[in-house]
């Protein structure tokens, strides 16, 4: 077997790990248990599939699934940060910048650059598969909880000004999803789901 | 809001229902529960983004990609079949195509029948990237079994002639896959995982 394919496979078998990391939000069905990072993964590229016409601009989808696909892998070291915990959040930056090292530096160096290129350019949200995918990834877990009836907003506190400052970086991938996200929390207040 | 949009979003919450579907593999981690199917199509996605050199022929990366996302959602309807129970999965077939028409058919028309296209070229299994996508689907749950010590295998009462039969397919996608899963497979015999 070449060194090639068994860097591979030892990273293929590490990234299984993603299946145990847990975020705040719970699944839809009876079990109602918190969701996992890599689950999420696949929601969030699926939803890539599905609404890529609503992007702001022209993006390359393949991108936009390849940086959906790898966006969270650096949690197997780092953990998930809660999105409304800003604190964490920014300390969150360099742990996950050494899991990324760690990570893609486990691939042939020529593919683990250029993997880890497409995960920094999610990270640094300026290009328009990058803005699209970063708008995408904070709207579902916001269509979960609005179905779950506002169950991660009720059991973390969250208010609605939070909600509008952490989520309104939609807006710059699509404006659509982005008047979509603003009755979602209109709503949410209405029903008490989010503190106002 | 665009009767479009409305479409979209109500297949993107339902499909979070293949979060539920349980496969008979087993995750690697301190829990080692069973693997569900949205969390095995992200990584084998992943496994298409990472293996792509070892396709047979050249692929259309983004139509394998596509193919994996979306080739379990079926099992929100008619379940996961065992890959090693022959009956189950013929009558699978009729429940699958069933399942396709109800979950493409929510979507706007054009968007729905593309996806379907993309997802009934998987199951024919004859293009090249429906050939290297099967193969990877194959062998995904051989390398986690592998790593478990032939939970499922073993639990399953699985015999190394039902794992060449069920797997030599693997060759028409990457016969340097097909290689590593003959390599696989002995070792699982020697071990005493696979019955012979």
């Amino acid at each position: 077997m070449s060194d090639r394919l068994e860097q591979q496979l030892n990273l293929l078998m590490e990234l299984d790990r993603l299946k145990s990391v847990l975020r705040r939000t719970r699944i839809r069905s009876a079990e109602s248990r918190f969701e996992n990072s890599a689950e999420h993964s696949w929601h969030v590229a699926m939803m890539a599939l599905l609404f890529q016409e609503h992007a702001n601009e022209p993006v390359d989808i393949t991108k936009v699934i390849k940086m959906l696909l790898l966006h969270d892998i650096v949690e197997i070291d780092a953990g998930d940060t809660f999105v409304y915990d800003v604190q964490a959040s920014q300390l969150q930056e360099q742990k996950e910048l050494e899991a990324a090292e760690r990570l893609f530096g486990m691939l042939p160096e020529d593919q683990g650059e250029e993997l880890f290129t497409i995960w920094r350019e999610f990270e640094q949200a300026e290009s328009s598969e990058a803005k699209f995918a970063k708008a995408l990834d904070r709207l579902i877990p916001m269509l979960l909880n609005y179905h779950n009836q506002g169950q991660s907003w009720i059991e973390n506190k969250v208010t609605e000004t939070q909600a509008i400052q952490v989520n309104q970086k939609i807006e710059k991938g699509s404006q659509v999803l982005w008047d979509k996200a603003k009755s979602l929390i209109e709503e949410a207040v209405e029903n008490g789901w989010l503190k106002n």
